[in-house]
Parts: structure tokens; C-alpha cells; sequence
């Protein structure tokens, strides 16, 4: 353990030690994990960020950069001391010009007010990750964020046109910005997005945003069993509408979260597929002939209320949970689902998955009554990203690898690709101090 | 002027030397550039292109990736030797799952052929860049390439999912995959999209398909200006309908090619903007509403052959053209357009631009009536390039860089980013011998 003598940092911008628990955790807290940091800095704008940055690094300080702490990969959380550098300050909205469906925003502003700011100007911002009133935009881009939406209108980096983020040793650099195209250069603005604070500190964004739908027609049907639900699901894919959403709820996610359901549902539902158009009644109808028979339509805005408390009734059926992000391909769907109730049982626990089932991003939970089931659990999620791996997908869909899947990207990428990603680190960030131990091989 | 021998390449793949004519140019020949090669290596897959790569690197040969030859920047062109490495005989479609809305294909498969497959299937690829029947997958992502339709659905880096590339010194690796979400590493697919081949070269790549939008219903209207034709585009901005393209062609692009417009234009003609709903009437009618009482709904097969014909027709005018695209923020478009035709007038050339409205993508061209315009038109780029950084804009929205655009891109980043830019370059091509000289700061 290292300690570092932080007491000129209070003289580049305000910063407090100790440091308060709120910044030593993110969302993966249930799981026991919480850092230890010598300092938090608050900077006020990008040019305090970048000089927080230039600061530490010449003295070999660790930064830990930190949005709304929403992560479930401890991406946020500082592991072995240096400083935490909170963006909470930097919450200004630069410029907003909706009849150019653009606006320029800080790091520090929420996921949830960009979505407003573009709502009450006929505008969509599709980004709807879970945590949206808590989560910051920093946040977002620094995980590649998703949610239900994005399936149709894609994830985080789809929407960023231009990024001004600090880089080692401190420089503050702007990539893109109000410019819809551009291949001048490397596409830096995509390697930052989903650097998750290892290359850069995001300090401000330009994001797209478009017209928002005239209207959300969801469609939702229940299956007797996960391969049911499955071949629903292809069908919508062949049904020639591109749903806004896909998603799915197992069997033990609908025992959690099932009784809630907006208008009820079957005793005997096994799997649960929502689908949505945003392209009218007609597409709705279509919608509702591929999945069948049992298709309903719930009211769009009891249904998002109750599909964000999914997480939450799981949760609350054992008391804990540890969940996981993994994605694979489309036709591997209903095999990993089926699999994740299996890993569940060799270690002796409930487990349960949902998500969004057109992108094949599955959030595989394994259920906690307490704390002597955590062992099993992680044991079982190993199993977990071994399959997601076997299967030709990913460990992390939206999450990242943050500190909680540090050494698994090392088991999905061949070693020329691994070797590629650890070149870029080494290029951006030689000493190694920007989110130390994140994002690791 | 360095040769290399090559004597021994040929027991590595097929390799033809002294080079033919056709591979040292691209569709910038007209400004006559035409580079110089020792040979021109063709291998047969993947793996050849590996053991290409890893020869030449052992013997500090530079390597030229060559897809289809239709870039306008010279970014295939060998400037000073070495090896082209044709991309040619990588033809294979390697998996298609139209179910599944996905496709592998190798680098070598022509951007047409992927679009006609889609087709074939009830699916669409929005890609479209102009010389579609010619240019290849992999110079599509090399360029990361555009088009039309690229306005609503997102250009060439939108629909990768994966990518198999050979990086220096000659490894072959895969990142992502049949995936549609994955945020394990860092974004490598994304670095190497339009990275013009200087980073690696694409062997082959999972392309993300969308089931084909039932009807396409083109809305088009004519303007006595620039500043009312800019007006228009502003009013289909605020419709609330997302069109499936927003183009426009200023008064002289008119000119070149107004005569042969589907259903034909009014003589006071001064700019014109195209759209098209390829989400019902409906939209088409609001659309049409905001373009105002010229509109009209020309035939959308007539129109896009129409619209392909438009560079042409324009080089047809004088004989030759210089065209270039920049990209603006779209609220500096009027200005762009008009400036144009200024920079031209101060050149003694007439000038004109048409291209993606909805992007600020605009293909701005001098043209030429003899070879001796062409230094003139030279000096009217390098004023366009200033116009377009001047304007916040970029030097290309989707042609890159290549040969021709040398050393802009350190006029419109800042100092700290071309750093970033250079250290990307230099940890991953470290002998710099990938494309050398091209995408240079």
C-alpha cells in the first residue's frame, strides 16, 4: 500500500482528504468492494482537470476519474491510494441547439438531463442506460453506456460527435466536435469512449440527438419456455420492422418482477418478450403477429416505469445479487440463458437473467441470500464468462471490465490483440497511472 | 528514390512485378498523381496477407493496402515503392445470416455486392458511397466511407460489429465478432476504421445488416438561392421527420447536371435540396411541407440513377475536375456554399458543390478546363481546407486524408491531438511501413 503526500493538490483546485466513503465505491458495493484514495479533487472546469492530471503526474500520483459512480465493474473505484477526481462540478450545458438536433455538454451532467433538455425540444436522446437521473455523460462515454433503446438507435459512441478530454501528462484535447463526419484523423473520440478513464478524462462532449418518435407503441408477449421465447424473438427479426427495443425476461427474472407486470400475466409465463415501435400502429401490429398469439400492449409509460425496477424485485427476491453483462450472438441466445440457470445450480444458487435481447446482451444474476453465497456466486461467474467466451461473445456488453473483470479481456482476445490494447495504453498513458489496474488484460 | 529487391516475395503469394499501370493510381489520376512500386503482391486469403506483411517487415519494405481504387485522396497510391498488397482476391462471403440481420465478409467483396445480398434478402446496407460496384469492403472501413443514405443510418463504422486485420509485424487479429455489443477492450475496430491502412490492413469484417424499409418516397424542391435552399434544409431539420437522406446541389452543380433531373427543374433553379421518407407518406407529406410549394416527389429509382450521374455530369462541363470534402457544422453550410464559389472566382475558376446537406458534407470542386488550371486549382483547395477548419470544421467528411491531404490534418487539430494521433501510429507501425506518408499530420 502506498501512500502519497497530497498536500499541495488543495493549491490546483479544491480537494478534500480523508476522503469521504461515497467516492471509494461504486454500484458493485453489494459485492464488498471498496477502495482506498488519498485525496478527492473537485475541479471546477477542464482547465482544473487537466492541471489535476499534470500535478499527478509529475509526481507519480494515481487518478481515479469518477462520474455518477453507477458502474457494477468497480470501474470508478480507487484500488491502492492517489487521487479521485470527481467530474460532479463540471455540469454546465455549453451550447444546445435543438433545431440542429446537437448539444455541447459537460462531463458532470446527468445522463437523465440531457434526455429532458432534448425531450422538451421535440429532441430523443436514445442513451437510456439504468441509473439515467444518477449517471453522468462522462460516465456514459467512458463506458460506452447502453439500455433497452439502443438496440435500435445504438449504444453511447454512436451519439458523440466530438470529445475535449484531459490526457496524460495533462494536456486538454479536443477530437471532433460540432461536425456530424470526419476522417481526418485516427478516430480518437471512439478510442476514448469505453476507455472507461484509462487513456483520457472525458471533460465535455458534443452529442447528437434527433426528432423524438411521435409515438411509442410497446408490444409485449409471454412464452411457456426459454425456447419459445427465443424463436419469438427470431421472428420478430424476420417480421421487417426494426423494433425500437427487444428485450427478454427469463423465467426466474418474471418470478421476481413478473406480478408487477403492467396488465398482468399468464401464470404460466416462462419468458417474457417486449418489443416497442416507434414507427406507428402499423409496425405495431406486425410486431404483435411475430410474437404471437399471447401479444399484449402495455402502456408505454407504466411499462418503462416497471422495466426499471427489474434490477431492483430481483434484488429484493433473495436480497442480494451478483450480476453480469455478458453478450453473444443472437442465435447463442437461448443457450446461454438456459446455461445461466445451469451455472446457477452446480453452485447451489437461484440465478435468473433479462436484457436486451436484440443486441444478445444478457444480464445473468445470480442471486444472494447472504453473504456466505458471494464465493459461489463469483465462482459462478467465472463459469459465466467462460461461456459468454465459448459462445463467441463478450464478458461485458455495457458495463466495461472496470476492476471486477480485471484478466478475463486477456481469456477473450487472441494475444496480438491483446498486445494492440496494451501498445495504446502504453502510448497514451507510459506511466500507468490513469485508472490503475482497470480495463487490465 | 529507394528500391527494394523482391526477388523472394513471389514464394510468398502470387506477386507481379514490374507493377501494372492500375495499381498506382486511384480516382485521383485525374490530378496526376501516380505513384511508383517494386511489385504488387495478391494474396489468395488472410493468411497471406499476414505472411506479406510480416516479409516486408523483416526487410523494411513499405506495404500499400489497395482495395477497389476509387478514393479521391490518393490513399492507394504508392508514393515511393515497396509492395501494393491488393486486397482483390479476398472475395469470399464467409457467413451470411439474414435472420440474424449479419454478414462476414472478406475485404476483397465490392461494396455493391454486399448492398445487393441485403437486398436479395429483405435486408439493406446503408452504406453507399458513390462508386459502390467498384470500391471493396475494406477500403469502405479503410475510408471509413459514407454516402446518401449515411445521413440517418450512420456511415461505414456504424455497421462493423468485428474486424479481422494484420497488424505490423505481420499478426492477424480479431476484434469483436458476431457481437452487436462489447465493451471488453478498447475500441481497436474503431481505430482501424478509417485509418486509411496505416494502422493495419482489413482482411475481413462482420458487418451489421437492417431488415430494407418498405418505400422510399423521394421529396425534392428547387430555390432561387443558397440562404433559401439553406432556409429549407433548416425547416426539414425542424419537421420532426427524420429523412432517410438531406441533400443539395448549388447552382452550379445545377448547372452541370439540372437538365437531366427526374421530371426536370424550374429555369430559375439556384439550389436544390433532396429528401426521402423511407418511413411512409406521412412523412413524406411533412417533409414536402417543409420544403414548401416547389416540392415535388420525382421517381426514386430515376432519382438516385440521377444522382450517381452528378459528379460526372459536373467533370463533363469543362473536362476535369478538383473536388474535395469538407465537412462544416450545419449552421456554417450557407456560408461554405457560397464561399466556394468565391474561392473559385478568386482562382479564375468557375466552382461548385453539392452533396450531404444533413451531414455538412460537401463535395466543393474546381473545375478544370486544361491541365493548366490544375496549379490554380491547387491554391483553391488549400483555401477551402483553411475555409472549412476556419468554420470548425474538418478537412474531410469522408474521402480521409491519403496522400493529397498531407499535413491538414496539423492545421485542424491542436497540438496535443496530433501528438495522440502520432503515438497511436508509431506504437502500432513502428517502422512506419504501412502506407507511409499517407494520414500524416
Amino acid at each position: 500500500m502506498i501512500s502519497h503526500d497530497l498536500s499541495g493538490l488543495s493549491a490546483v483546485c479544491e480537494a478534500r482528504a480523508p476522503v469521504d466513503a461515497a467516492y471509494l465505491a461504486d454500484a458493485s458495493a453489494s459485492m464488498g468492494l471498496r477502495g482506498r484514495a488519498d485525496a478527492v479533487a473537485l475541479p471546477a472546469d477542464a482547465a482544473e482537470v487537466a492541471a489535476v492530471m499534470r500535478w499527478c503526474y509529475e509526481r507519480d500520483v494515481p487518478v481515479v476519474p469518477r462520474g455518477g459512480g453507477t458502474g457494477y465493474a468497480g470501474g470508478a473505484v480507487p484500488i491502492d491510494g492517489g487521487v479521485v477526481l470527481s467530474l460532479e462540478r463540471l455540469t454546465r450545458v455549453r451550447s444546445f441547439d435543438p433545431l440542429l438536433w446537437r448539444i455541447e455538454v459537460e462531463a458532470g451532467v446527468r445522463t437523465a438531463t440531457v434526455a429532458r433538455l432534448a425531450r422538451e425540444n421535440g429532441l430523443y436522446f436514445p442513451v437510456d442506460p439504468g441509473a439515467a437521473e444518477q449517471s453522468q455523460i462522462g460516465g456514459n462515454i467512458a463506458t460506452n453506456a447502453g439500455g433497452p433503446h439502443t438496440f435500435k438507435y445504438g449504444v453511447m459512441g454512436k451519439w458523440v460527435m466530438g470529445l475535449e478530454a484531459v490526457v496524460p501528462p495533462g494536456e486538454l484535447v479536443q477530437v471532433g466536435g460540432p461536425v456530424r463526419k470526419d476522417v481526418a484523423g485516427y478516430d480518437l473520440a471512439s478510442l476514448l469512449v469505453g476507455s472507461e478513464g484509462t487513456l483520457g478524462i472525458v471533460t465535455a462532449a458534443w452529442l447528437a440527438l434527433m426528432p423524438a418518435p411521435a409515438l411509442r407503441i410497446p408490444v409485449a408477449a409471454s412464452y411457456g419456455s426459454t425456447a419459445a421465447g427465443c424463436a419469438a424473438i427470431e421472428s420478430v427479426l424476420a417480421s421487417g420492422v426494426v423494433p425500437a427495443v427487444l428485450e427478454y425476461l427469463d423465467a426466474g427474472a418474471i418470478a421476481a418482477s413478473g406480478a408487477t407486470f403492467p396488465g398482468g400475466l399468464a401464470d404460466d409465463a416462462r419468458f417474457l418478450v417486449i418489443t416497442e415501435s416507434d414507427t406507428g400502429a402499423q409496425d405495431a401490429d406486425a410486431l404483435a403477429e411475430a410474437l404471437g398469439r399471447t401479444a399484449l400492449r402495455p402502456d408505454a409509460t407504466a411499462l418503462w416505469r416497471w422495466r426499471e425496477g427489474v434490477s431492483l424485485a430481483v434484488t429484493a427476491r433473495r436480497g442480494g445479487k451478483l450480476s453480469e453483462d455478458i453478450a453473444v450472438p443472437l442465435d447463442r441466445m437461448a443457450q446461454a440463458i438456459d446455461e445461466i440457470v445451469a451455472i446457477g445450480a452446480r453452485h447451489a444458487l437461484e440465478a435468473c437473467s433479462w436484457g436486451h435481447a436484440g443486441d444478445g446482451n444478457l444480464h445473468a444474476t445470480f442471486l444472494l441470500a447472504s453473504p456466505e453465497d458471494l464465493p459461489r456466486a463469483e465462482a459462478a461467474v467465472h463459469e459465466l464468462f467462460a461461456l459468454a467466451i465459448g459462445l463467441g461473445g463478450t464478458i461485458s456488453g455495457e458495463h466495461g471490465v472496470g476492476w471486477l473483470k480485471r484478466g478475463w479481456l486477456g481469456r477473450q482476445w487472441d494475444a496480438p490483440a491483446v498486445r494492440l490494447h496494451q501498445a495504446i495504453k502504453a502510448a497514451i498513458d507510459p506511466k500507468g497511472l490513469l485508472n490503475p489496474g482497470k480495463k487490465t488484460a
